[in-house]
């Protein structure tokens, strides 16, 4: 396996983009990056591209094909792949893949949702697809459920207050307010969080991210090949896992234990450990879930993830920044872009013009999460001179 | 990239499979192909599943990490692709890639998909997914519309007729009476075929593929981890292609361009020829389908095909066997399954076990084509003394 590097990043806002059909949003994104790593289009030996309820809630499925047709791409290998939230997240792995085991110099991955057309019912029927349908559908749960029984079951382990899970909702909505990507960034007190609507108690309305539109899109290469190696950011690692689909696989809904397994590979591959990362871009589909991904991940002590949240560690310039984008409670969660959304901001971050800059940020780890922990990637990138 | 084999297969039946979910059906095939390969569960070190509408006719997504937690595979990077009816095909694809760059020492590519449970309608607007809709489906076009308006240009331009065309049925629907796993072969006379029911002028009913449930599996492995090396095939290509999604995107139905380059790159590759091959297994759809394919792939001369069929050629024991299984037309097509069910045939061929042996077959060529030519993927398998 060769060295690769991310050349380019694109994106489009996250948020509602009505109008334009999931194919060329996709493809925005995706001329974005190929602009932003200089390369010729021609270069560009695969595509990948992450998408999750396209099929479900705009009837159009060969997304891949399809973007890549829109981009005059047409000829080479255009897969989409799925894999829940995580989509995003298994596309840019594949793509790194593609290029790390010599397959093409230069691979594109995509990403791509667009939800907010549809009604509330559609929306929850088709994430909904992405439990065990036979095991927890019955019971009538959806992924507000899931995440809020994971709350309790961490209250009563570990003491976590609302307290301390609104302090990932404040820090998140504040970090997206700068960031000209986020659909949602505000300036929100504990009262307001605490008592907006109610969703799946004890979470809130604003525990939980919003319903997106959006794509993101990476340009990825190998190392040697990049034209600007000085903007170019290095993928250290990139690793897949899955785990339980089923709320009854999980022994502990404090843990998912395939995020556990990618960061463990993750850092045994690179030799880094918790305390070389600069910051970290992790899925928090809800506010609970920021606090068990950041002690799966192991950057923040297990059971302290709430501690370290209102104590302002997680902010930037704490111990551990994280989700300095705004996240997913703030950016946006456009299921299948959300995963190369998280790169394009690690990479933004890498090459120091991120609108919340991390100061000298060296090491960077992005954390997608698919259903109820059924698929995960992590990845590690760092600056080129790191 | 190292040398790669199929050490094991499995499927299940194509046809109806009432009661069984959909990620259950992919794991009975995943079981059959582990335990033909000989190989511990355990050794599994990626899964890659194909499935075309699984979102859309049976509400479930995420079925790669479901299909792995059936079989006890959690944990190792379970991806679902998805290329329309290539999906089957870019999953076998991705399962050679993972131990040819390796990534890993074993991979298990499984293709599933359920269709029968569901109505008329639900399943044309889900197949109509792997079209351009904005392109092509305000017209009303359909698959069988579009593969009707390719036979009018076939015989506008090559002089096909319906004889020759219908002898594609006979032959297929003959192979498929001694295919165990074929759902509807048959033993049809040239009066029965042409006077079947009109489903888009030209093409009567059996000239179409029926609707399928089913799921196939292969288990492809670094060629010297292989346990048993007298029943491995070897896999000496893999290719994967994209061409246009639009009817309009195509200067001539006559062929899509995306096989031609999938096959040209695949033979480039091998340094074998269409004279090389001893039978192929090929996405024949509708009948029509099977004589444009032929061509596309360079194994029957362009303009050809239809007489080929006719005159035998194409039959066990002519020139160029073509889907001595029954193909698609016989065995059925269940979407996301399709791709490895013809890898599933091949390699029964190659190891001499299969219902209608082609003698002394050592080469075979797999093909397997998504919507209007959006996505192709072409294998050439040998046996290993070849």
């Amino acid at each position: 396996m060769r060295k690769v590097s991310i050349a380019g990043v694109g994106s489009t806002r996250f948020g509602r983009h009505d109008g334009i059909p999931v194919d060329e949003l996709a493809a925005a994104a995706g001329r974005s990056a190929i602009i932003d790593a200089g390369v010729e289009p021609e270069r560009v030996g695969a595509l990948y591209l992450g998408n999750f309820v396209g099929g479900m809630l705009t009837g159009q499925e060969i997304l891949a094909g399809l973007a890549g047709e829109a981009m005059g791409l047409s000829g080479i290998p255009c897969t989409k792949v799925e894999g829940a939230c995580a989509s995003g997240g298994i596309a840019f792995r594949h793509a790194y893949l593609a290029v790390a085991s010599g397959m093409t110099d230069v691979a594109l991955a995509l990403g791509v949702e667009k939800m907010t057309h549809a009604t509330n019912p559609q929306i929850t029927e088709a994430l909904n697809s992405a439990m065990d349908n036979r095991a927890d559908a019955p019971s009538g749960l959806t992924f507000p459920g899931v995440f809020g029984m994971a709350w309790r079951r961490h209250a009563d382990r570990y003491g976590t207050d609302r307290e301390q899970v609104s302090a990932v909702v404040i820090k998140n909505k504040r970090n997206g307010l700068s960031n000209p990507l986020a659909q949602m960034g505000a300036e929100l007190r504990f009262d307001e969080v605490r008592n907006a609507k109610p969703i799946a108690d004890p979470l809130r309305l604003y525990d939980c991210c919003p319903t997106s539109d959006g794509a993101a899109a990476v340009v990825v290469m190998a190392q040697e090949a990049v034209p600007a190696r000085d903007r170019a950011i290095d993928i250290l690692a990139s690793v897949q896992s899955s785990g339980s689909a089923r709320v009854a696989g999980h022994p502990d809904l404090c843990s998912f234990d395939a995020t556990v397994r990618a960061a463990r590979q993750a850092f045994g591959e690179t030799g880094l450990g918790p305390q070389d990362i600069d910051f970290v871009e992790l899925h928090d589909c809800f506010s609970i879930a920021e606090i068990i991904d950041c002690e799966d991940l192991g950057v923040v002590p297990r059971g302290q993830g709430g501690g370290w949240a209102i104590e302002g560690r997680t902010a930037v310039g704490g111990d551990m920044p994280i989700n300095p984008s705004g996240g997913l409670l703030a950016k946006g969660h456009p299921v299948g872009a959300t995963g190369l959304g998280q790169v394009y901001e690690a990479v933004s971050q890498l090459r120091a013009e991120h609108p919340n800059q991390v100061p000298g940020a060296r090491f960077g780890l992005t954390h997608n999460l698919g259903g109820t922990g059924v698929a995960c990637t992590v990845s590690l990138l760092a600056r080129p001179d790191a």
